[in-house]
């Protein structure tokens, strides 16, 4: 019998053995999620607020959305198409008592209960990005000059149960989006990646920033992230966290005119908009943070910790 | 044809209306599903710091929760005896590709696409108290005088489309746990329905506290209504909103041995736990907020604005 575990495996469940024995992780018995212990939360909101006082003289826009999102939305982003596997909708129950009184009787059998739901108007929502555009579509066309939105650190869903901490079925995405011509997006892409590179370095990160592609569903994934990364569409910031291969920590895509195209969004001239989104992963960053400087923020260099300021 | 809509649909359509107008909410297509702009923002979360401010001098443990919980909690948390109708489990596609090609084919044509979806082993979280249960149980036999949890502001679904703003499908609950004995878990839950009221009338809402009992689901559900009104199980803070009924914007539970029991929570000598919560409802807080003192926070008196700090 090969009892062999291979060396990924082995280093995750030791890093999340770590992190719960210290409290920075609460297990749930479900893998990727997790609850978060205080000095966790103090880690992960610091890393946000450095975010936010990098953003602020951008003088974006701050509205927040929650993590669900209406399913016609999902339908439009061409997210099932890309990445049907990852979705999450939601279902509830709406039967008479008769079918209620069956599915407890299943519960408390272990059965299978889903059959006695039914599909509702909403789905988690798989990246922060989704609400905007057809929030911002609704507006009537863009100003001249696009706009700038940061939506804060926004809860989004992914269905991929990992025994990596790196890899949550939910988790905050610190996200950002602009919206105009090519121009505006581009240049705003650039100096983002120009900041995150000045950011991550600043964390004491060992980080890379690399053109990436998504995970996109089947055989014909392969191609789209193909052209993915031939238009350098994507770029990923990537770190070491708890694998041999590194980890992303943020990216920063282009969508051209995707989702000005999906959901209607015009320029002052009536063109199609171009749209850009970045996201951070903050549970990622605070997990590289804890990885390289150690498990105690106390024990943490001092140049590490004025990064973070009074936030910490 | 009668055309009359019923006074309190006309309320709330207007008081909607109005919130959507001054940019407080964002219309996401989906009723109960909203964005929130930025000074809505910044009086949701002063009133969280507030809360925050008068939970801290009793040193309660910080965890946060993300907003899915195992499947296996809410089954043995009862939610499904209780409360079928209003819960969100997690459905995703976990099928071959010729499936992914029906399923976007359904999609494009407008139909329905929940065949091709399969139960996950995550539902939405209905109650902000209930991860903390598992989680408590797990670290054994509880200190002697019990603990105390502030779980900050979390992400709640419930399964309720309403026209009125103040019902909201996925909202906030700033919620705190409280384990122990019957007279630890009683007395922690008079201490905090006299601040509560305190904090409301510095806030300038005109509050009532009141027992009161929460939907049960089906005829067996109005019995359990009565009887958790008669042993004064629960109680709330209701406030007038857009209805002709005042809105609970507080509650102060007492589970007894309900989640100890379910979930194995013991006392350091061995009893099972009792429990308590409390949470308030952010969102709805805020809105009584704007009813009450109108839309824009600038026009606010200085009282209500002194007590809301520098938050604000």
């Amino acid at each position: 019998m090969n009892t062999t575990i291979p060396p990924d495996l082995r280093t995750q469940q030791e890093f999340l053995s770590q992190l719960i024995d210290c409290k920075h992780l609460i297990a749930s018995g479900e893998p990727g999620v997790y609850g978060r212990g205080m000095e966790f939360e103090r880690v992960r909101t610091a890393v946000d607020s450095l975010i936010t006082s990098i953003s602020a003289p951008d003088c974006p826009e701050t509205p927040r959305f929650p993590p669900i999102i209406p399913k016609s939305t999902l339908e439009k982003a061409g997210y099932l198409k890309s990445f049907p596997n990852l979705c999450g909708a939601v279902f509830s129950f709406a039967g008479k008592e008769s079918a209620a009184v069956d599915l407890l009787e299943r519960v408390k059998r272990g059965d299978d209960w889903g059959m006695h739901l039914s599909m509702t108007d909403v789905v988690l929502n798989p990246a922060a990005c989704y609400p905007a555009y057809p929030a911002v579509a609704r507006r009537g066309p863009l100003p001249p000059g696009g706009i700038l939105l940061d939506l804060g650190a926004s809860y989004v869903f992914r269905n991929e149960p990992s025994p990596d901490p790196a890899r949550l079925q939910v988790f905050h995405q610190r996200e950002m989006v602009r919206m105009g011509d090519t121009d505006d997006v581009l240049q705003w892409r650039e100096l983002w990646m120009s900041r995150a590179t000045t950011i991550f370095a600043r964390l004491g990160l060992d980080a890379k920033l690399d053109v990436a592609s998504d995970p996109f569903f089947g055989r014909a994934g392969k191609l789209l992230a193909n052209s993915q990364r031939a238009q350098n569409l994507k770029f990923e910031v990537l770190v070491p966290i708890a694998s041999t291969e590194r980890t992303a920590v943020a990216s920063f895509n282009y969508h051209q005119e995707h989702f000005g195209s999906a959901f209607g969004i015009r320029l002052h001239d009536g063109g199609v908009a171009n749209t850009a989104c970045l996201g951070f992963g903050l549970e990622r960053i605070s997990l590289a943070l804890f990885r390289k400087h150690g498990l105690e923020t106390n024990t943490w260099s001092s140049e590490v910790r004025d990064q973070l300021g009074n936030w910490l």
